[in-house]
């Protein structure tokens, strides 16, 4: 080794000793007799000190040492005189007497600083620098340790981790794939996971019990903030078991997870239907953190002649605690939030239940305050409480809603990132009605698709309603949601090879069509398939949560960016004719649209 | 859970129980009044038992059940008075009062046992059958405490996980890569990694010190017996180390992986150079379970009017201990061993030394017993011993005589699958000349390419003859050997901007190409890069290996064949033309050679 100590390692009790260290220089300060430079590795940072009166070629060296510059120092501990209690080498300090520069550096194009001056692009461009800084490595750290307890406690579980393949079928059913061109058999291409789905189901028809894997998967989107087109799972799967089962399983793992990773116990999960977060939060994954639930006022407010409720589908509203003093000009904003294209509220109705116990609204011209106390009673407000109104089609309305209530806690302080609120979402539908999303190809608009995929299992006693309203088919599957992030979803599957045939019949596959893509899921499950189940959690998104933060992106060492480009390496990029021509592929001429 | 317990725990001391087991139907034993079925899942098989005195309708239902039908049975736990002492439930069995068939199953097209009737073709296509065989589950087990163990002492030696991407930029400086064409950046291209190569060496220039992933790799070769397109490698890196840090680290893992797995001490690896195992052994991954090495002869057989080892560049042998006694018809298999075009030797000579201290040989017609002494001598011969030669030009001799080496070694026993010797091979040349390798584009030939990789450091007193004799650089560059098989391979790294770029030059980059493909690199290490090496072992190979098994297929839950295709999902296949629309590809009418 280059070295016989780490950066993070020497105190008080070493002082005396011989040691060598190697790291960055993260800064240098020459105070004429005296030159002091810190000393920087992945664990932690020494203060290396150079004396001019001592050693005067020594210090000249010490000296010339630019930021990031690469150097082993040998030298002798000693205690520091001006203590730095801030860092837990800070009671030393390393004497020189050899010192060798292992790699000059030039300056970096941003600062090396939790607090760094470059810009997200400046920072992708050169990643390999954003490493450096102490709050993009923790985050790492805090990664790999979720790695290793996930992988404890299903260890301990009697999961077993098995690798499924990167190279599969294509089977646009759902999101795209990417597809890889197989040079060996030409005119064929492989195409990259989604999710190992079939192969952990088929590792249940093969009696494996339970698995897992902390698992790649990749998903051709479009540009969609905070997304990447590769991403990890922790996937797993389990045999003879039922939906309250898994629920318990993996509420132990995440329970695993904030003890050991972060020291806290949380209380039990709670449990939410699907049609009961859509009415009481807009949203099938609530943020828990706050109440403010949904009241919807429609039989208190129509036929008084307000023609904007009286018109309406749903009339809803939410209490928001003590917000009673916001000023006009507070509201003004909120009136604007809600009529942002992207939310898409025509307007915004209050209520003040103020200090006094009076009741004033936006629409006094057409409730008068007995009214608006039967409205005050819906939500449960009391006097310091601001009542905010949306009316509209339903399904907007609450989906507005939604992101106000969002917008309130926000406002409030009531989604504090060190709190946690874990919730399970459960029976969510079946299917949904594909109107054309630009997410997925062309030719599955107009049909049903899969909510979660297409190997969910219906409720037994929805079944019947798949001929008549699937749409109201519900399914055992299940989010797992936390503070309002999705970190996981999963279902119990089918395991009936007729029960999956008619699944693929609903999403309009035919016959041919579902043994063509599926023949080998459906033939397995005649060998004596066994009830089972699973779930996905997002890990990019799970560390993120842990970590504190909003965006995946810094958890992940080498992102892409919205455009799924990699920056650092510049990728992706042309690759030469000769590979193209050995794959036997031509990339197509731009054609005019008209012509297309 | 549908169970109460699984097919493997349940005990004398569970007698009088109540349990629910679930499971696949093993087997089943009418014998009249009473019907026994074996029950089996991944964790044992244990047997239940119906009686037609007791219990006639349920006793007709158990004799029902079908081999592979997936059966929850209830029931109590008895003791068995015709005890199985071969499996640790074959105390007791279970009376069943209560029987529900999960799922039936069709007949399995081959048996579900570990010599199973199934053919390689019909057990790849259903492979989720074959995975049911205790033989082939038993190696993913072990595949799943090698992972973990792996994890376990690259933990405790501070390395950290990091996921390196999988969509990245296509380098074919070496292997092909696959590639992935991208729907949003049109006429442009990922390519899914070889080895994370580059990006573990970014994380060092990040100062993460150590780092390790258990990874998918990818390589589009051409068809060869045993290799799969995506394989797995357990790939490390460290900063701040010399070669030395890299052996002893690895070599800790290696001993860790066969205590905690095998149960196994093993003895403190061997080292040998390139340049010796390739003049003892023929080899640059010997078997050194046993000796057996080159011996040498030019410098006794010359002169004496034998035209083959007079015109041979090299006449060399090796003594085969105690074959003194090899019949005619043996020595003729090894004659015909060695001229196998394979091979490719034109003949074989032999010389017995035979128990009664007697030397014969088969070319007599030349040399007289005194000379015959004078190999024997060379050879460390005793009475007993066989000596078996081969003429010729050096580098094809050496390679045949490697074969005939091996051949030996398994003829005499001295491979034994369960005695494992571990070997670093170390001091590999920088370079190697491409006469035109079929697994390489077609460019490359005429060209020196890296024995390695394009990173890997030369030895710094060799360095001046790359530009004089490129062919006799030697590398910082070292493998891991075990039986034969190379496990592991890595290097010290290239840190230096210059050299790095006289290492593409040598390599036939021009300046540009260097810095279009590995700019991103090479600007890095301008910015302060630490001195830094690693190894990567192939996790497949490891496996097999510690299963003592030839073959990585069965290590593999989900193998491709060597075609690569996978049997099973039918992959690859054809993609939709609206698939092929998007990515603006067009697939190339087959034309005739002539006109390409």
């Amino acid at each position: 080794m280059l070295r016989s100590h780490t950066c993070g390692e020497l105190r008080l009790s070493d002082v005396t000793k011989t040691v060598t260290l190697c790291g960055w220089v993260q800064t240098g300060r020459d105070l004429g007799g005296l030159t002091f430079v810190d000393l920087r590795d992945r664990y932690g940072v020494t203060q290396l000190s150079f004396n001019m009166d001592t050693d005067a070629a020594m210090c000249e060296k010490g000296r010339q040492l630019g930021r990031e510059f690469v150097v082993q120092a040998k030298g002798i501990v000693v205690e520091r005189s001006n203590k730095n209690k801030t860092i837990p080498t800070g009671e030393i300090e390393i004497v020189v007497n050899e010192l060798v520069i292992l790699n000059k550096a030039i300056t970096p194009p941003f600062t090396i600083e939790d607090q760094t001056n470059g810009g997200d692009e400046l920072r992708m461009k050169y990643r390999y620098l954003d490493l450096r800084r102490q709050s993009v490595r923790k985050n790492l750290e805090l990664r790999h340790r979720l790695a290793i307890e996930t992988r404890n406690y299903l260890d301990l579980q009697h999961f077993l981790e098995v690798e499924t393949p990167v190279l599969i079928k294509s089977t646009p059913e759902g999101a795209r794939d990417f597809v890889v061109p197989s040079r060996m058999n030409q005119g064929q291409f492989y195409a990259l996971p989604q999710s190992p789905q079939t192969f952990k189901q088929l590792l249940m028809v093969s009696g494996f019990d339970r698995y897992y894997q902390i698992v790649k998967c990749f998903r051709d989107e479009d540009l969609r903030a905070d997304r990447q087109p590769e991403f990890t799972q922790i996937d797993c799967e389990m045999s003879f078991v039922e939906q309250e089962d898994i629920l318990n399983t993996f509420e132990g793992l995440i329970n695993h997870l904030f003890k050991t990773v972060k020291g806290i116990e949380i209380p039990p999960m709670q449990r939410m239907t699907y049609a009961d977060a859509m009415t009481y939060y807009g949203n099938d994954k609530p943020d828990t953190r706050f109440e403010m639930r949904f009241v919807e006022l429609n039989a208190l407010v129509k036929g008084q002649n307000f023609k904007v409720f009286d018109e309406a589908e749903l009339v809803v509203a939410i209490c928001a605690k003590g917000a009673a003093d916001y000023t006009r000009k507070q509201l003004d904003e909120l009136t604007d939030f809600v009529k942002r294209p992207q939310i898409g509220a025509t307007g915004l109705v209050y209520a003040r239940y103020a200090a006094d116990g009076s009741l004033k609204s936006s629409v006094d011209k057409f409730y008068n305050e007995a009214e608006l106390s039967k409205w005050a009673n819906a939500c449960a407000a009391q006097s310091g409480d601001l009542i905010l109104i949306l009316a509209g089609q339903a399904d907007k309305t609450r989906k507005a809603m939604s992101e106000l209530r969002l917008e309130m806690g926000t406002r409030l302080g009531l989604r504090n990132k060190n709190v946690f609120s874990c919730l399970w979402v459960l029976d969510f539908p079946l299917l949904e009605w594909n109107e054309g999303d630009t997410n997925l190809l062309a030719s599955l608009a107009g049909r049903w698709i899969a909510k979660h995929h297409p190997f969910t299992a219906p409720k037994p006693e929805d079944i019947a309603l798949l001929d008549t309203n699937p749409g109201a088919v519900r399914a055992n599957a299940y989010d797992m949601v936390i503070n309002g992030v999705e970190v996981g979803g999963g279902s119990i599957r089918i395991y009936n090879k007729n029960l999956q045939a008619k699944m693929f019949n609903t999403l309009g596959f035919s016959n041919e069509e579902a043994q063509k893509q599926f023949g080998f899921l459906m033939n397995a499950f005649e060998f004596g398939a066994p009830p089972h189940g699973g779930i996905a959690f997002g890990f990019d998104r799970l560390c993120s949560l842990f970590g504190g933060a909003d965006s995946i992106r810094d958890f992940i060492a080498f992102p892409k960016n919205n455009a799924g480009r990699d920056m650092m390496i510049e990728s992706p990029s042309e690759i030469s004719e000769e590979q193209l021509h050995e794959l036997k592929l031509v990339i197509r001429a731009d054609t005019p649209k008209a012509s297309e």
